[in-house]
Parts: structure tokens; C-alpha cells; sequence
């Protein structure tokens, strides 16, 4: 069997072994139905079963209400960025944006194209280091809905908990954290979420969203652009990203199989802990991005004293097995990305490493 | 090695047994990568190879000319029944349509929320049984563009040779025949497929484009539905269906080794002559819908006298290893769709059933 490396890249990332071996193993043909998952009907019965699969694997793992729609879309978070003000930017025309990171500022741009977007808090300044506090947030009672990233891959920041928005819809792009706990869906209107992190392939994205939202999609929207139409058509309006939802169905069978998202999250805590315990004694030799209480389970990053230091740091380990590491080209550093499926054994390897790495060059 | 069926399914449809194997055997670890390609970042140098060998497949096997790009979406041919319209019908608003089937219609319901839509001809009338004659076509020179869809799997009907519109940009919707011959691509403005049919699994699309149209493109189009973003991004402007191009990568190094796309038409042309002889000697038996001179290569519409029959055909065939025979559910009858990758001995042992199903229920 090929020989297989941590991992560590933002997204596309890391999948559960188990999930790799049983896609593999059904890849040829299906037992029972002699045909490949990537060549059978998306209104065909097996897939029927796939696709319900997902759904209620989603729907039991977050606990999500029967008062939400669940449908799946190609396109990643970035047509959700259109596609949230497109089809609920659509009452006052406008709607608060709180801005994290690069992300949520790519979905500023695009909802200024439907209509006024208020800024309710932004973090820019010091290098989105952190998360707001609720006290910092200029929310509009009137505004159409809230917009916020739950996790930020890029500057290693992530909300501890979703903001208080009163009676006013909370969207939230969680792509990045997507899965990673359990959440109040309740509390939210709309969450939507690139597979690629906790939760499969790249080229299917999760949306969310509380039934009567869907009576403000206007039937004047393109069709592939209108929510209504995809929950309308449990995700078949056109041909969806089949084998996505076929590996989100096992990866959500894994996670039931591990315990659900309680002891998920409780392995996130711990493979976090030790990675951030390793930047907070070393004397400064390791310097966290992102304030303590701002941190990311899912993205830790650093720096080191120099890029030069950085740069060998990143050789010596991508050399030793330890693969991605290196920080978003926007903001430089090291980054490790650490989602549900990378294992512990991984993170304490890394530490192990940057311990010696740290001996090695004082 | 689980047993595989004949698959007939419109699609997603069935891919090589080469191609299979070889993505199954790479699914837990890429050799030398350490990562299941499903894993891998879509800026990682392996990926930049995968997705470079898909690009130059399909320039090689159709001799794409230099002055046009090539990039890889989402959404499906849906969504880009809305992109071609934002983008291209920007000048004089307003665009000519050749509505040959259920898609065509679909394409023309989204052109109509941007400009004026002139149907330069349709054969809805008698059923989409014909694509129209050069004669019939009622274009108009100021036209931004003239639509056509090549193939129409539910009716299957196929353009023996693209229509001739003079000077106006050609577009064509070839997601149903892309690949199943050469095409003089100078023709053509732009091409779009999706890749559920001939090029690989769903949940990527296909868009070959003249450079010059995207001067089309303004600006204020949201940002995953403008194609200058895409060009200029190289697909990458955001994380592309990684796993479906690096399909598309294998698919087109097996069009490569089987001698290419002329080989591959005439194997097509072979292919279908079987079917079509059955049910042209069968005595009116089998009853095709299509007209001869309109019929397609890649999918095979017929019926028998009753429903009745057809429904015993089916489940029979079915129980025999044929699946996916069923028409499509707004017409009925029979479809057998024969893609590239359909094994001609298929069609033979289809047409061995027929006619033993034809003595035996006379």
C-alpha cells in the first residue's frame, strides 16, 4: 500500500483513512450494482439512497431542525457569496457584514453588487488578528440579514461562539469549520460551506437554510442562482456533484461512528491544544498570528523570527513528511491546518519536530 | 474484481474500465504524493500537472487554436445557460436561438432575463424529431450570438455539422456529444459540457472560448458567473472540482491512446449502425423517433407499439445486465445512450436481446 504523509494543507485537506479505503474499494463498481459511482444516474435509486444518506447524516451529526432545507450545489462559497444577497438581500436591501478576513471580504464584494452593505465590525486593522466582541458589533435592527465567517483559514482565527443578531437572519459561511462541533442551528438562517475542509472532495457545497427564507428568492433570479428551486428539487434541479455527496455520506458515517461532533470536538480541543502549547513555550521562538481567544482549532498559525528561518523550516519538515505548511501567500508564516480527519499522532509528531528544529537553530 | 453491467444511462453515464481502474488504484495515495488526489491543494505542483494534461487532452484531441482558452466551472450546462447570456449578450442585447429540445428551451427560459431572445427556428413541433435545415434557420446578422444545442439526449438528435451563421459568434451547448468526434473549432465562439457524459463524472463543466469574446464581460458581473475571471484565473480563481479534472486528465490520455477523436467518430459511427440497423429491420417493431437524417450517434430514442411492451422490454433487459434503457421521463419509450466509452460488444448483445425479444413477444 502507497505510503501516505501528514498532511497539512488548508483545503482541499486531509480525509479519514477509512473513508479513502472504502471509496477506493467501490470505485471499479458498486457491490450489487455493477456500475462505478461516478457512473450512475443522479435519479437512479442507489443514488437516491446515497444522496438521503448525506442528508440525514448532516441532519443527525448538527442536530438540524426539520424547519431547514438541506440541498447540496457546485460552485463552492464563492457563488454562495452571490447567491446569499442575490436571493436575501431582497426585502430592505441591505444587510450587515461582519469582516474577519479575506473571505468575508470577497463576500462583501459581491453582495455591494445587490445592495447597501453595512460593515457591521471589521478586524482589518492589525492584520486580523481576532474576532470582534459582541460590544464591538453596529448591527441594523432593519437590515435584511447578518453575514459572517465562522472560521478564517487564512489568519487562523475562528468565532468561539455566533454572534447575537436579535431577530434579524445570521448567515454564516463556514466553510472552514464546517463539522468540526455541534452548533444551535436554530440560531442560524442560512449556513453554507465549501465540502473541501471536514467534510469531502472539492465541487459540492452545503446549504442550509430555514424553510421560510425560501419565500424571498424572487422568481425573476436565474435558476441555478434561486434557492427555492433547489430545495424545491432536493438538490436534482440539474445534475449535482455526485461523487461529493457519495463521499460526504461516508465521511458523515464516520463521524457517527466516532462519536458524533461532541468527541470531535473534544479531539479538536486536544490536537489544538498541543500545537498551540508548543508556539506558548517556546519562548517566543514560535509567534502565534492570532490573539489567544480569537484562536482557530482548525488552522493554527505562526511565525518564526525571519522568512529565512520560515523558508528552512518549511524544507526541513515538508522533507521530513509533514506537507503544507507553508502560510497563504497573502500573509506569509507557516500554517498548519488541522481539521477532523488529521490525526493526533500527526500533530505530536509536528511538535516533536519543531521542538528539535528549534534546538537545532537557536 | 466486483461484476460489472452494461450502462445505457444518459448520464452520468459509463467511463472506461482503464480510467477507472487507474483512478481507483490512485484514490488512497497519488505514488510519490502521499495524498489521495481527493486531498491534494488545488495550487499544489501535482495538480498544476493533472490539471495542464486536461487542458492540453482536449487542445490535442480538437485541436483547440491558441486564441481560444479553456477552463473548467461548476454549476453544470444550468449554470451556464445564465453565463453565456450575462457575458455575451452585451452589445446589441440580444441573441438568436436554435431551440432543437428540452435543453435548448431551457437554455432560451435563462438568455430571456438579460436580452431579447429571437428563436431562429425550433422543431418542437412533431416532437423534436429533426434537427432544422440551414434553410429554416431565420438569423439575424446583429444578433450577439447564435445558441445551438448539438445533441438532444431525450429526443436523440444530433447536428451532423454545426449550423452556418456567418460573421455572429457561434455557441454551442455540446455537453451530450463533446468528444465524440472532431470539430472545426475556428467555428465556434464558445463551446460549453458538461463532463457527466463522454469526459468524466458531474460536477465540472467545460468552456472552451474565443479570447476575444471576453471583452464581453463587464465588470459588474458577480465574479464566479464572469468568464474573463475564470480565463484569467486559470480555473483557479477559486478551488475547482479537483478530483472531476484530473477524470477529465485520464479520460482524454485514454481518447489519446485509443488514436484520437477521428477514430473514436468512427468507432461511434459503428457503434450506432448496429442499433440502428435492428430497429430498421425489425419490420416496424421497434419504432425510432428521431428522423433519419437527424439521428444521433450518442443516444438512441425508440419505442415499441404499446407502453405495455416497452415495460416488459425494460424490466427484462434490466434483469439481463442492460440498465438505464428507460426513456427519459417526458417522452418514455426506450433511449440507449452509446458514449465513447461504451463497449461495442454491448450494443451487440443489446441487439441479440432485442431480437430475441422480438420473436418471443411477436
Amino acid at each position: 500500500m502507497e505510503k501516505r504523509i501528514y498532511n497539512f494543507s488548508a483545503g482541499p485537506a486531509v480525509l479519514p483513512e477509512e473513508v479513502l479505503l472504502e471509496a477506493q474499494k467501490d470505485l471499479y463498481a458498486l457491490p450489487g450494482v455493477g456500475m462505478s459511482i461516478l457512473e450512475i444516474s443522479h435519479r437512479s435509486k442507489t443514488f437516491d439512497k446515497i444522496h438521503q444518506g448525506a442528508e440525514e447524516g448532516i441532519r443527525k451529526l448538527l442536530g438540524v431542525p426539520d424547519n431547514y432545507s438541506i440541498f447540496f450545489l457546485q460552485g463552492g462559497a464563492t457563488l454562495q457569496f452571490s447567491m446569499v444577497p442575490l436571493n436575501l438581500m431582497t426585502v430592505n436591501k441591505k444587510a450587515d457584514y461582519i469582516v474577519t478576513g479575506v473571505w468575508s471580504k470577497k463576500a462583501v464584494k459581491e453582495a455591494k453588487r445587490v445592495g447597501t452593505v453595512n460593515i457591521a465590525a471589521s478586524t482589518e486593522e492589525g492584520g486580523f488578528k481576532r474576532i470582534p466582541t459582541q460590544a464591538e458589533l453596529k448591527l441594523d435592527p432593519t437590515a435584511d440579514y447578518v453575514h459572517f465567517t465562522s472560521n478564517n483559514t487564512i489568519y487562523g482565527t475562528e468565532w468561539k461562539t455566533e454572534p447575537e443578531v436579535g431577530n434579524v437572519p445570521l448567515v454564516c459561511d463556514a466553510s472552514s469549520d464546517f463539522m468540526h462541533k455541534k452548533l444551535d442551528v436554530s440560531k442560524y438562517a442560512l449556513i453554507y460551506a465549501g465540502a473541501q475542509k471536514n467534510l469531502g472532495p472539492s465541487g459540492v457545497t452545503v446549504v442550509i437554510i430555514r424553510k421560510d427564507l425560501l419565500e424571498r428568492s424572487s422568481d425573476d433570479l436565474h435558476t441555478y442562482l434561486n434557492y427555492k428551486i433547489h430545495a424545491e428539487n432536493n438538490s436534482l434541479y440539474n445534475t449535482p456533484t455526485v461523487f461529493g455527496i457519495y463521499i460526504i455520506n461516508l465521511v458523515t458515517k464516520w463521524l457517527l461512528n466516532m462519536g458524533g461532533l461532541d468527541e470531535m470536538y473534544k479531539r479538536n480541543v486536544e490536537k489544538a491544544k498541543i500545537l498551540y502549547d508548543c508556539i506558548d513555550n517556546s519562548n517566543g521562538y514560535y509567534i502565534g498570528h492570532a490573539e489567544k481567544d480569537s484562536r482557530s482549532l482548525m488552522n493554527v498559525t505562526f511565525n518564526l523570527r525571519t522568512p529565512e528561518l520560515e523558508k528552512k523550516l518549511i524544507e526541513e519538515a515538508t522533507a521530513a513528511g509533514f506537507d503544507g505548511l507553508k502560510g497563504h501567500r497573502s500573509v506569509g508564516g507557516l500554517r498548519a491546518s488541522i481539521y477532523n480527519a488529521f490525526p493526533k499522532k500527526g500533530v505530536e509528531d509536528l511538535v516533536a519536530f519543531m521542538e528539535d528544529f528549534r534546538k537545532r537553530n537557536p
